[in-house]
């Protein structure tokens, strides 16, 4: 681990964090735990009284280690993590690691519901090989879990964390969202280096992608169903599922979206990107956020007549109205 | 309405709906009432009393109509329909045809909860000069409103309507989200030519897109959030709430969008849209449908070792797994 | 109308608001518009062409005369309302009137999403002959619909309305819940008198008798599933569905109910009350509101060790714990 | 543990399974695992270190001891069991087990995720002595865990477990709500004696009563809030957190239900919970599940006049008629 621990020590280092070394439209930079691309959350396999079955781990690492994926997650939702024992975690990491080429990526997730537990689960997974930890959020206490607890939480473990980290929001699974204003906070933590969002929500992406911008920050999609809109918005690549099944397809996939995207057609691409980029703060502002009092008020700065509303729906708070004028000044 | 209501009435003809007009990727085709590109949905402006007022919707849609906006949706949701009387309703589409020139589209929300008061408002539409119905779904008896019932509402009033009718989902309103399978059903109904959904999944519109390809049916995204990555689906435009505020940003989205799927990326796009449309049902179901069980039993089919699932998840029933090999078949 | 508006005014006034006529478990203080008992909410009769069977309505109605019902909610959820135009609403309360003899109560569903259509609605429903009018909540603008939009939606047509004003919260049809909050508010208006809240959460009905005890508002249960629970944490009647199949069944029941808590049982039961309406803020606090940390906190306060909780948990801010104090220092 | 252990085989046993012990309205007859009256689910102590203070948990319990209290859950969700380890669950028990006298009940939480972690914890939890076991249902895999994969679950853990079982519903903390059905079938097992449901739909509460009379099951409420609604309906105890703070004033609430429903109001009390108790399915028939359309099917069955809805809602289908007929047979 020596060498490999020196490495990723420089990665959380202030200093690279500070130079943004991720792009949504140039993916081919290298980075010490570049994740762009495709990953497979690597399924569990069970014999038929329910024991792991590591012969055929490595068989089925063999497959996928002949295409174009770019790394694998461990121990993610589709691993059936939650029904393992933490004996069983850790020599799981162990043999995986065994079985998989330095060049692919190695995701250990780690994540516990508690953070004394979660850290203590980070630290032997460290031993056990793994490149980075991925961490599911708590989600058990969840009117206690907001933007304040989990920001606790994940900055608590980063501290402490040998390998660099990884959040992972799956409101499927959890109920717990990630809300964007945490992620943006958490982004610019020296060790955490991205996010899977499984969520589904292609305008959070959008908005992640936005708002993290500098501060050397993968978003990953999570499922397969939205990955070519994900990686139109700026995702630098996703862990989904199917790529347990179809590994070559969804490499395919990334490979013909980072083609339509080099070229003449570049230029159009990154200016649409930056459009929609610019767009999204706005437009939640005058549709989910605050609705339409706040689209009326938009109007009137922009020299339309937008005008009250008709009760029940009340004009805007002053702090509001402020709130709608920062968002639109730049379009004046 | 003679001459229009002629041309409505042929491109509801089973001929001429056989022929598939839209194309997600060559949007310049013309059709009788062809939405591709941005729309948007008219604020309804009100004095301060809220009562209407009628010069300042003329002084924005003469501001408007400089855009290159293809139409206005007038009353959808941005327009608080639901504060207008029936006789407003009426009086506001006449007021807005005059202010409306014949080369821009004027939809008119025209969805009540009942079938038979949405029949009545149709045919009164038509009469204030309407082009286009749109028909938010009902949405009070949430739990009677299932496929079956929003299937017989949603044919029962288009078999009436003496225009063209898009539906309008918007499950952050009603509560309601149609399903991706009535809408496929409602897609072959003669009349029917299109969607507004606003529910923010673009995986449920790239599902949407595929699955009406060939009905001559236009998906419509529902907000700016997420426009691009929409387009990037296949959907043929937008109506959004911003576009009554930055009206030339979203045209020049949308412009930008078409200029990076035309030259030479345009086939490596027309492949990846293709490929991502393949992957979304098998997705689907090794995810959120059927979860880990499918997708092990999708890893055998493909020729890895999925084998069991540990307790408390279950092996697929017979019949799941049957559904499962159809739609892997096609990639072995 | 002249006699019956002279005495509405009266309950109106601020004089006979401030007197405490209701009350939980003695219930049969005779008052202006009293809704202790059972209600029905009935339904609209149809022929097969869906116009409305108004000799139908009067048998039904001849039936149901016969039995103790306390009276009638025409137009409620269950009477098909909103699959109703304009017209039929008023003409169907005229009918109405007709046929329900002054001793039985006739609410009138007037709920619009519209303040300025609902105000109208009052008016005409007075107009045709209701006792009092009850108003389901807006629930279109899901996120513009707060306690400060609805307080002001209700004390607006409560101001206007010439009868009586019911409120009603249905959110498993509407998505909108009014807060225990919002209600005490209301509660304090001279013209509002009561509620029917169909939500199903006996915990909020004991809280809503709590906090508008002194305020001369009446808490109606909405379904029969919980009529007893209801009629034990101190609602003073029911306005149910079933009311319109098995109206004896649930007289019957509200009888019980009297009975169990009459004689020598009649002390314990309205301690048992009294003691469990101040433990409800108390519960909330320390469960589903601040949870753990201010579970231990009170613990702390009450003598116990409390002490922190294990991250991701954090321990309260300060207001929060003066909330806290606040709400324990009475069993001190 | 020898004999206790025998007489809780013998509690298991099909033979005293069979007698119906538990009876809603009296509460007083003894039997192995009898969880009637109030229990506290114990907070966990713990230092500013966050490790645990196994000399607070002393102090704390021999204060509790001297109350009413019929006994503990060790390790309930206020517990903070998901922030142990699986050695310190082990340990708390053992440690809370000196503590607490053999006349007051020490369940122990020994609910994870997956059923063979389930199974071991359970051994482990009555070899360090706890009197039963209380299992939080599964939660990761929600759209896995149906009726059928949690039957599975609580089943393969009952029946390997050597202390009787309780289930544990609590949707605000899971995202699972263990379903009527789901409970009635588990409660036929010799080995699952009762539930804490916290969900707080008083409804579900008096229909599991009602659906698991005579199999031996004791339905406890899980939050002080409707704990008197709850009793009123016929559950025969609670676990609440408020019983941490304030175990006395939960103990008086108890005593005072007992009181009011003994002595001359006893007849009318069991009455009325009869006729509830036969009201709630009919009434969930025609109102939540089936709606308008089966409550006047209903009103047709029941002589009066229902007739059709009007659209979009529809007529009932054949086997709905059938089951609605079913429902009223009973009343006509």
């Amino acid at each position: 681990m020596g060498v490999l621990t020196t490495l990723f020590q420089c990665a959380q280092s202030p200093f690279l964090k500070g130079r943004q070394i991720f792009r949504c439209l140039s993916l081919n930079i290298s980075t010490r735990v570049d994740c762009s691309g495709i990953l497979s959350p690597v399924a569990t396999p069970f014999n038929n009284d329910e024991s792991i079955n590591f012969d055929k781990l490595a068989e089925n690492l063999d497959e996928w280690n002949k295409t174009d994926l770019k790394g694998y997650l461990v121990q993610g939702s589709n691993g059936e993590t939650v029904s393992l024992s933490t004996e069983e975690r850790l020599l799981l990491i162990k043999q995986a690691r065994t079985f998989i080429p330095r060049n692919k990526i190695l995701l250990a997730g780690a994540g516990c519901e508690g953070t004394m537990n979660t850290i203590k689960m980070c630290e032997e997974m460290a031993a056990a090989g793994a490149d980075a930890v991925m961490l599911v959020s708590p989600s058990f206490y969840k009117s206690g879990l907001n933007d304040r607890s989990l920001i606790h939480h994940y900055s608590a473990v980063a501290d402490r964390c040998p390998l660099p980290v990884f959040l992972y929001s799956v409101p499927a699974y959890t109920g717990v969202d990630l809300s964007v204003a945490a992620i943006r906070t958490l982004s610019q933590h020296p060790n955490i280096c991205g996010i899977k969002d499984s969520g589904g929500d292609v305008t959070k992406l959008a908005a992640l992608v936005h708002v993290t911008a500098g501060n050397n920050f993968q978003v990953l999609a999570g499922s397969a169903g939205y990955l070519l809109a994900a990686l139109h918005v700026g995702c630098v690549g996703a862990i989904c599922g199917l790529a347990n099944v179809l590994p070559r397809e969804l490499c395919q996939l990334f490979d013909l979206f980072v083609a339509t995207t080099s070229g003449t057609a570049h230029a159009a691409a990154s200016e649409a990107l930056s459009l929609q980029r610019r767009l999204i703060e706005p437009n939640s502002a005058v549709t989910k956020t605050l609705g339409v009092p706040a689209m009326k008020f938009a109007m009137d700065i922009m020299g339309y007549y937008g005008g009250p509303t008709r009760s029940p729906l009340l004009p805007l708070l002053a702090d509001q109205q402020e709130a709608v004028k920062t968002l639109f000044n730049e379009f004046l």
